[in-house]
């Protein structure tokens, strides 16, 4: 663990039970012991828990020659150079090339430029990876409320930041926790997922009662029920196509301001055509099968009606959920479903029910 | 244009039809022009084309203070400087401060260390994501096949890589192009998705030839039918947590070599623990609602079955995929709706037609 980074080797130990970390910590060195307890203070998914408090500083009043001098001995490869004041408050950042190139009784003061980025430790990963869009910065000074310089983020932790939180949305549109982990144990990812089962089960007794409204057609013509897992299917997909494309854009900053109008009825448009196309061979499908042209046609005028529906409302739940100050992605394909389904079958079950002389 | 980077600006021009785009590129100044030509002769999402063509170079034959010299009036920040021999190739870097504490006649040669990272401009962007996350570096040299340094990819360009990667997966995982954006044009996004729809369509059907073995069953007891999205809604969603929270240790490197058994495991009883649960509130539901004892057992034992069934495929699909050189999110989620709807309709309704007189 002392042969790792700091950030690396305190996100490893915060794996540990408390009992277990205290006693690895206690087989390393007093210096590298030290460091990763701070480093552990922080709470994870923290500016404070990512950042290396490893920084290369030098005082405002020292002179070039001095902090050359330091520069020389320091281990490792120095990167970036903070000037701090007595009190250790960040004052900015020395350029490397202009620190070789002052004369060398020039003071640190003098040639000293504003930090290009700085944030509190308290700033957590989302704001972090929203800042870092704003700014493109390869590297960011880390200060405590006081402004005392703690430590630097650098390009590998942001990186990843980026990344993880692109991964999140993955989890939190299944309603998923953000902090559960593939070999997360058992018991919390179940205690974690629970609720939004227990919704989605809410919804879908909504999709049921649907259902259940037109059970005396379905009695009556039972090749209904066979039809209607290609209704929530095919709905329920093209819909998740509409909410992947929206959810990347939306997070990509490519959709803004005024665009979600065109977004939303291309996204109505790309599903009609869509299940225009499918409707053709969902109807000849039925056709084969029950040879019945009623139910053929019913199946095939559901399916552009269902699929415009599904990726209108694929479009618009990430843009509704953003708008209302919530994360475009938290449960966003639980939503979608209870819309998918509910709309696809009340059409489908609809229309076969105003035709059910014919089918 | 001419005041943002030229990789920006490339990556703008991209979108514009070929007309328009030699229209603006003649608006510009040549040098410009001729940069954002060359950009835009590389395939869009690889190095070549992220990568920013303005690198600060000297020549390894050099002496230290002629190259600090020539630092001194390079234009905006030098954050990196490359050296090269007579023919361009890239030799190696010189770390800025290193450079400072040189000796003024030292050779470059002398003070030069090997690059890196480097990579060619062919390299495309996932393959580029999975170099960043083994090496950790800020910035990669891009070369050509002879080893001409041409260009240099930096944080920005990298941390944008890396989400744009993760976020793409999002749209794999539903049978959406890699290439399709949120506001793409109509026809190309109708072009991209139908092939999956369509393959979607089949497995739709297939999941409801298992609906149509037991149409006699439903004919008899036509509540079964109402029941039916209930338990695809649950085991779907169920599912689709497993996929999201294993897609997201496959993408971060989180579950290596064996460990998969572990994950595919914890997943199946997840499923089996949630699925319990789920399965006493469903079972009263369904008995509030149908006063038939035997129609609320057959849901709550077909619920645990199913949503065990379903996490066990939801993390199983995308480490198969990746077993078999496949990317592991590609239509990820077509393949364990036609498992989680063919197991649960199976059950569910082999349960039911089994324990008919009790309905």
């Amino acid at each position: 663990l002392s042969t790792v980074p700091a950030p690396r080797a305190a996100a490893i130990l915060a794996w540990l039970s408390p009992e277990e970390r205290e006693r690895v910590l206690r087989l390393l060195s007093e210096g590298v012991a030290r460091e990763l307890r701070d480093l552990l203070a922080y709470p994870p998914n923290t500016a404070g828990a990512l950042m290396d408090p490893r920084v290369f500083t030098v005082r405002e009043t020292e002179t070039a020659t001095a902090a050359l001098e330091r520069l020389r001995d320091a281990p490792g490869e120095v990167r970036e150079i903070y000037a701090i004041d007595d009190e250790h408050r960040l004052v900015g950042v020395v350029p490397l090339h202009r620190l070789a190139l002052a004369s060398r009784e020039d003071r640190i003061a003098s040639i000293v430029d504003p930090a290009p980025g700085m944030i509190t430790s308290t700033v957590t990963r989302e704001e972090l990876v929203e800042y870092l869009a704003r700014t493109g910065l390869p590297s960011i000074a880390v200060v405590d409320t006081e402004g005392t310089l703690i430590g630097v983020l650098r390009h590998a932790a942001l990186v990843g930041a980026a990344e993880e939180e692109a991964l999140i949305d993955l989890q939190r549109m299944v309603g998923a926790s953000v902090d559960e982990r593939a070999l997360s144990p058992i018991g919390f990812a179940v205690k974690k997922r629970l609720p939004w089962l227990n919704i989605n089960l809410l919804t879908a007794f909504l999709a049921a009662a649907v259902v259940g409204l037109f059970e005396s057609t379905i009695a009556t013509v039972s090749a209904l029920a066979v039809m209607l897992p290609v209704v929530a299917g095919q709905s329920g997909n093209s819909g998740a196509q509409a909410l992947a494309v929206t959810m990347r854009g939306l997070a990509l900053r490519e959709v803004r301001g005024s665009q979600w109008r065109r977004l939303v009825f291309k996204e109505a448009m790309v599903g009609a055509i869509n299940g225009f196309a499918i409707a053709i061979v969902a109807g000849l499908g039925v056709l084969v099968w029950s040879r019945s042209v009623g139910l053929a046609v019913v199946m095939a005028i559901s399916m552009v009606l269902a699929m415009a529906t599904a990726n209108f409302a694929g479009a618009s739940i990430p843009i509704l959920l953003k708008r209302f100050g919530q994360d475009p992605a938290q449960s966003a394909s639980i939503f979608l479903t209870t819309v998918t389904d509910i709309v696809g079958f009340f059409v489908f079950l609809g229309l076969a029910t105003l035709a059910i002389q014919m089918l």
